[in-house]
């Protein structure tokens, strides 16, 4: 890959804003030679071919709302500014999928490389943007829209190649987690847990796509298509999520050394694809507190595999993609 | 990297068998292009540049004791056999490091890569071996060495590139943790669970390395050496084992719902290794049963990772193993 690599940011909100503040600093300690060309926010867009200087561009978005020229847009930038890599953290709904999924299809038809934290791409069309990328010969990476700070995807397409997966099981979804601990720890009704979240901005204004296993399910949709080259919609999977968890069941299990946990599974020679309240020993690996996510790989050679961490947050995600960009830089 | 590699295993115990059987099966699945042109025990060896046929090699060993001529050594294979890449995996002391590091130093003299599980090269050489790999332009591996299963080493290189690692605890040897967790859970003496590990396998007949925190201080001196570029060896090390540990000590911790585990701990900036038994809350995510190891990274942008998988056994290691010789073909 040539040199100097260019990376446009679609999206400056507080992600966007730490992936162009991470590389502006690795660019100044000389452990990245990337340049960002160009950025957008909702109202406005900045194109530098020879790259912006973030530290003047962020101090103007603090300062006036907008990154760059209001006469600009994102879709300017991806139809006709230059860039290696576009980096895409737009605001998209996760049902549609766009305009998130119309960024990325002209980026890979332009010839760039995608790094993405948009779930709703990934999970509805990765099969089309996947060959788009393959016929123009670039990458489209994901490892922010599954686990947040775990880098699950690298993991199961690197690091232990050689292994037969024989089935995942993840806590793919912060806010049931958290709900899940204070009720078991706390002894919180299913209401008073949600509320308590709902304050601490672990769930959403409209936490239904939490609470219902839907968002724990869509990861479990790019799990599957993407490591274990399935094609499933959420219409495949069985999905339970937390509401009707009790306080009751919870001291049951409490009194048994077990807890419930939303468990996100796949096994793929049995095409099973489930998120459900499972019962665990409360030892278990996969047992973690508060808002984290974790995720156990059943392996032949390796055995069992655990990975925690923080399942959302802009410093996580931000760690995601600059993840996903150094992969494309090394690979390139 | 050309089509058909080679690859040489020096040792035939169960991580070398396991290699060469996954290998074989790899290629017979169409997974791998890489043929085995060279094996070696510790009384024959057995050279096929066109390739091994591993069933029939492995039979006549169970049969036989040996896996080919006796007139023929490790180094013969080492010194003038055909091989890309070299698997070395020979029996050896991890305090004098040898005869490992003799077979590493002359293959990549050679020009051919190296993948190893043996510890002692690369705690003690590991500066002058990847000089020595530099220069010749090949890739010397050592993912096995640290936290079995675990792909610690893949994850600090590439998966979690731009953060920055603020400090690694881990929990590196499963010996240590066996005995802690049969001390807290059951109430053991410490002399009635070391007796309990022999007996399962889980301890050496001499396992004075393991429970003197030795075999985990190893360990934290090749991580500190290889991923944070220091240059430290044990006599660096703060080291203090398990063997002070009462059962006494242990009731006290479990009064607060805490436990004592031994901890492997780098802290780059302060220059902070050291090994020793520590009082961790019991749902900690280090805080793991039995003979598992677990590693927490604290790092500035995914915030603390724990990675948790079985710290040795065959399987295990070939894992480890296979995992690097894939990295080096994908490199290539």
């Amino acid at each position: 890959m040539k040199s100097q690599i260019r990376i446009a940011v679609i999206g400056l909100g507080a992600v966007g804003r730490g992936v162009v503040t991470t590389l502006d600093r690795m660019q100044k300690e000389n452990t990245s030679s990337c340049i960002i060309s160009a950025v957008s926010d909702s109202r406005s867009a900045c194109i530098m071919p020879d790259g912006i200087d973030i530290e003047a561009m962020l101090a103007q978005k603090e300062k006036t709302g907008i990154c760059g020229d209001p006469a600009l847009s994102s879709r300017d930038i991806i139809n006709s500014a230059p860039y290696d890599i576009l980096v895409e953290v737009s605001p998209t709904d996760v049902l549609s999928a766009e305009p998130a999924t119309e960024y990325i299809r002209a980026a890979l038809a332009r010839g760039a490389h995608v790094v993405t934290s948009n779930k709703g791409p990934i999970a509805l069309h990765y099969q089309e943007l996947a060959t788009l990328a393959k016929k123009h010969h670039v990458s489209l990476r994901y490892e922010a829209t599954v686990a947040g700070a775990i880098p699950i995807l690298h993991i199961l397409e690197h690091d232990i190649i050689g292994n037969k997966i024989n089935a995942l099981y993840g806590i793919l979804n912060g806010t049931c987690n958290y709900i899940l601990t204070r009720m078991s720890e706390e002894g919180l009704t299913y209401p008073q847990a949600l509320e308590e979240a709902r304050k601490l901005g672990y769930a959403e204004a409209d936490p239904q796509a939490d609470v219902e296993g839907t968002d724990a399910a869509i990861k479990v949709v790019i799990l599957a298509n993407t490591i274990f080259q399935k094609s499933i919609s959420l219409d495949d999977m069985s999905i339970t999520g937390i509401e009707q968890v009790t306080d009751d069941a919870l001291r049951l299990t409490a009194g048994c050394d077990t807890t419930i946990r939303l468990i996100g599974e796949i096994i793929p020679d049995k095409n099973i694809y489930r998120v459900s309240p499972q019962i665990l020993p409360k030892t278990h690996p996969l047992v973690v507190d508060g808002s984290l996510n974790a995720i156990t790989l059943k392996t032949d050679l390796a055995g069992d595999l655990t990975f925690i961490g923080k399942g959302a947050g802009s410093f996580e995600t931000t760690s995601a993609i600059v993840s996903d960009i150094f992969y494309i830089l090394q690979s390139g």
